[in-house]
């Protein structure tokens, strides 16, 4: 396939070769888009958008045509406060419904931990040691979904589909609700969702009125001994209120998989916690053909003046 | 409540005390159905119905009026097999919802371990290694489930709502099949379900035609590297054919949870097999007040000449 108007875009991040992920997923599925390392662009002006992970401070300033920034992420938090991007520049995302059902997966996986007792069970399995765990019906146990966007919905499916007993803080109610499952919207949303939770499971997108959500006057309202599932990003935590929390037995532990700062310093005391499960950062993943794909779609929207399908608000911060 | 017409039964077992685990909440259902130890019986011909847990070879010689037989778990295969029981004898079992979810949530944890490779992040946050490791889509992973009575369907709903791709081996098809959930019958249907499978969760009823179906035919169906999962009952497995299968490389691993012999003897080889996953038979369990609830209503029908709604189809074997 040829074509006589292709649109050129710029791969842009500080910690990842993105052509080296995404480059031959996205020439074999088309030839209208190319990307390109910055070093490999003989003429700036001609970029017309970004493909986007974590890009430092100058990145954007050498193209002065740009006008689209796409994360290769459902999270846009980075780009939306980045000094570089203007208001006439749109941000756009992947979302993928794999990275989604991941996510899910890997927060089944940490509440079943947890509610089963598999710990326990690998020691004495080690032990060669055979000691039935008594066990409660899963309706007796509490999850509160914080975050209600593609991975919430995908979370919240998987829990209740395993029986837990669901409550999600979402913006506004779902036009498909899973059934048995509650929704909470409003300014109190994730204060009620998480009243005497024994699980907690947040996949908010970070916001001004997220960040620091996890911190000791949410934690105050779970269940005594409750789990953290920290899936979000690392700004939605308070370090120090977890550890307290620990320490006092409010939480008897938490699954982090997003920090602060990543990949999580090794001299860091969360790898000492015995009570914290450490993952760095595979809660999901996006495929490489379903990026190109949707990098494809939007760059071709873009240069046809298209609206664009994975376009995010700005204003809403997702 | 009093009732001038109370029906007496017997707990019957040679491994548990079921008193302790459901006399409080049979006393505090009903007052009109009792149950007894076999040694605070008077007068034997009254008793009426039995509660069992792998009874003794002897245990129903005495009752004479004896005209039921219930399990309290959701296998039969052991009072259908019993000598002492003729056909003049009714079983029941109790079928438990929240037993159903606790077996899809066990059945989804061991799928998501191997399919995420938590052993390995664990090794590595033990070092405080940070490493991402590269993962597929759910809906790549091919997971075939054996068995469709209540605990199959709770394990195709659970699997298949964390977008694993489901192939399930049942008697009939379904009237509310799962979406995307591909159902097989007939006498092949446990080859085809389990042709291609990367994984294999058994929760088949043990029949004389389902003994020893987990054999060398069956794991040279699946895929290379193939994950069994096998929380139907011990006498499903040929032990012999599972440690080939892994030293060949055609399965990469098993969680086990029921065995041919339970407790399983502390000098079995499973124990030290480093790709197998034990548990003490506690995929799920029955909770006593749905148990006592159940155990009542049962009695209550055979008392009043109604039909059994947990009765059990002696010729089908479930």
């Amino acid at each position: 396939m040829t074509n006589a108007n292709p649109i050129l875009g710029v791969y842009l991040s500080d910690s990842l070769d993105l052509d080296a992920v995404y480059g031959d997923a996205l020439r074999s599925a088309a030839d209208d888009v190319v990307l390109r390392h910055p070093h490999e662009i003989d003429n700036p002006e001609d970029v017309r958008f970004a493909i986007c992970w974590l890009p430092g401070e100058q990145a954007f300033e050498a193209y002065p045509n740009l006008t689209l920034a796409m994360s290769i992420g459902a999270g846009v938090d980075a780009l939306l406060a980045h000094p570089g991007l203007g208001d006439g520049v749109q941000i756009a995302r992947v979302r993928d419904p794999h990275q989604a059902d991941l996510m899910a997966g890997f927060a089944a996986h940490e509440v079943l931990h947890r509610e089963r007792e598999f710990a326990t069970l690998e020691r004495n399995a080690a032990k060669a040691h055979w000691e039935p765990l008594p066990m409660r019906a899963p309706a007796s146990a509490k999850v509160a979904v914080l975050g209600h966007g593609t991975m919430g919905r995908a979370v919240v499916e998987a829990v209740a589909a395993l029986g837990f007993s669901v409550r999600v803080a979402c913006r506004s109610q779902p036009q498909a609700p899973v059934k048995g499952v509650t929704y909470l919207t409003g300014e109190r949303a994730v204060m009620e969702a998480s009243n005497g939770a024994d699980y907690l499971i947040n996949v908010l997108p970070l916001t001004a009125s997220t960040e620091n959500v996890l911190g000791k006057a949410l934690f105050a309202k779970l269940a005594k001994g409750a789990w953290l599932v920290q899936i979000g990003r690392g700004e939605h935590l308070v370090e120090d209120d977890l550890v307290a929390a620990i320490e006092s037995g409010q939480l008897s532990g938490a699954s982090l998989d997003v920090f602060r700062g990543e990949p999580l310093p090794a001299d860091h005391p969360f790898w000492q916690n015995e009570r914290l499960r450490i993952t760095p950062h595979i809660a999901s993943d996006s495929l490489p053909e379903v990026v190109a794909g949707q990098v494809i779609d939007t760059a071709r929207a873009l240069r046809d003046d298209q609206p664009l399908a994975m376009g995010v608000d700005r204003a809403r911060g997702y």
